[in-house]
């Protein structure tokens, strides 16, 4: 489908559109009538329906472009926001958020739509999400995180605000939320780690962040199952940010907590936390295992090459926008957790000299 | 500046909008005369230009905001373009591309402007680049890279379309370019090497592009000034994407061409070329001192943390809306190569083994 629509998006498009006016011209419809009659909407009844369908094939009229781009002619531009903390100001160099801008990117491309992108201060969330999409610049808003901001995002929602978010699934969600199953990908990275014969696992990441907490959930069942307790020296609250994994080792070391392994909440620190170890004169993985997490591209060539859970970036855009289409053309779109999946590379590998 | 800026595009600016209109609608002139007096353009007389400076301070609105927020504040949107190749229809995922989209929409949140962000084929350039403008969506554009389009370029600048261009310098130029310094960057990085005593140095890059055939001029040149003569058969054209450093070392080998040092034209090219030479035995920086070019975040804390060519990536997405913000404000915009500088660090250092 993506390839199809790739073709639609591009030369063709002028042209489809205004068959599709015409349609809605000829038929003496609406182009959301003509939009449900293509799509079998049971809301338009039989006879339209078929006066709709023999017109489109005598115009031939590619059915396969999609409903949504006959109601959304006039505006085919989605808002794509990336908050920023206003105290820290961080400028946009998280591989992993511009991974996911990415995937956006490609995915509204492959479906015909422009991404407007803006950088919006996260106290100021709840007002400026909607503001593009209530001026009518947008039909649609994807908000990359939830930022703690539960409760605004679910008042967007209460309001009929389109809205998709990426992030946890969270109890009293109202909001549309597509995210990577986090305790099964905590689960797995620890699992894997224990069967390497690990037993001082370290947990790098900042379990108030809903998604971090539920790894650390899943990385503490994993113990558990193994009747190993939970020592809190061994978790440490970096952001995700460069220096994150520097300070998460420093922490260790500084505590003097013996580990023999690292989890991390995201490949960034994972990376900056193995050069941290380095510095220490501990190897990776002989003397300390490492495991990530996102599965950035840089993973696969990074020295060692890095273990981690995979969270499928590409898949995760084109979720996000294929849910966001369809809540505005009017169907349900239901919050989904994408698979996560255990990626054994060199830095918490098969061969490992502690197992 | 960008401090300031940054206040102004967050909380007041509804509140500064409101001021800037009422200025213009009680001194009896357009949004774009109220503009030029704000900055003593001479196209404004004394009398009307003394008239609207007392009201700006009697509304205490804030000359700092800039005149373009006045004429433009119904439409505070710039499109951002990064093409793709049709037949090989690459996902956004290049690190260099990725940062460049995060240091432009960091500038543009910092003036209080959107991004509209699409994907265009190469091969509908000159086309479809505009057409965000030409519809009114935007008041601008930034187009990241030549893509070989040189000419459509031109047209583009010789109808006044305001585009800024990140590329390389090149003759009978019309458009806004802006870039870094290419041939200077060759040299420093080949200079380095051969103080290093390094003489077999291959130069990974597609040099039928302007900016590595720039790069391997200045690579060239710095061989020339040594007195050793330059062997094609240690370039190899590499495309930049991941398997390109690969490649280029599986080019090399195959040669069977002796070589001592790789200059590679992205620090992704030199990252992916370091996990090949490894894969072959060879040692960085001891057999193969590597320098890359861009210095993204990852090279810093890459193993072996990379020598590199820095691109000012930050003050690249600045320098790009400003020249564009300039040209849409009327002022004359120049193009400008910004200044490249060598970042010293392991993977071809100072402590080298062969020196």
């Amino acid at each position: 489908m993506a390839k199809a629509r790739q073709d639609d998006s591009s030369s063709d498009t002028a042209q489809r559109r205004l068959q599709m006016a015409d349609i809605a011209r000829l038929a003496g419809v609406s182009t959301a009538t003509v939009s449900r009659a293509l799509n079998n909407s049971p809301l338009v009844n039989a006879e339209t329906r078929g006066r709709i369908l023999e017109l489109a094939a005598s115009l031939k009229y590619s059915i396969n472009i999609g409903a949504q781009n006959l109601r959304l002619k006039q505006n085919r531009s989605i808002s794509v926001l990336i908050p920023f903390d206003r105290k820290s100001h961080q400028n946009l160099t998280d591989p992993f958020l511009l991974a996911m801008l990415g995937s956006l990117a490609d995915a509204l491309t492959e479906q015909g739509f422009d991404m407007l992108f803006s950088r919006i201060p996260v106290d100021e969330l709840g007002a400026a999400a909607a503001a593009p999409f209530d001026s009518g610049r947008v039909v649609g808003i994807i908000l990359v995180g939830q930022w703690g901001r539960h409760e605004e995002l679910n008042e967007l929602a209460a309001r009929k605000v389109p809205i998709v978010v990426w992030g946890a699934q969270l109890p009293r969600q109202l909001y549309c939320c597509i995210g990577s199953d986090n305790v099964s990908g905590g689960t797995l990275a620890t699992e894997h780690l224990l069967a390497q014969g690990r037993r001082r696992i370290a947990f790098v990441g900042d379990i108030d962040l809903p998604e971090p907490a539920q790894r650390y959930r899943g990385h503490c069942e994993a113990l558990a199952r193994h009747g190993i307790a939970v020592d809190p020296r061994l978790q440490v609250s970096s952001p995700f940010l460069p220096r994150g994994g520097r300070e998460a080792v420093e922490t260790l070391q500084a505590r003097g907590v013996d580990y023999d392994a690292v989890f991390a909440c995201s490949d960034l620190l994972a990376m900056t936390a193995i050069d941290s170890l380095r510095g220490h004169g501990r190897r990776v993985p002989d003397d300390v295992a490492v495991v990530g997490y996102d599965d950035i591209d840089q993973s696969a060539y990074f020295h060692p090459r890095l273990t981690t859970i995979r969270q499928p970036i590409g898949a995760a855009g084109r979720a996000m926008v294929t849910a966001l289409l369809a809540m505005i053309d009017g169907a349900p779109a239901a919050s989904a957790q994408l698979p996560t999946e255990l990626v054994v590379r060199a830095s918490a590998g098969e061969h490992d000299h502690n197992g």
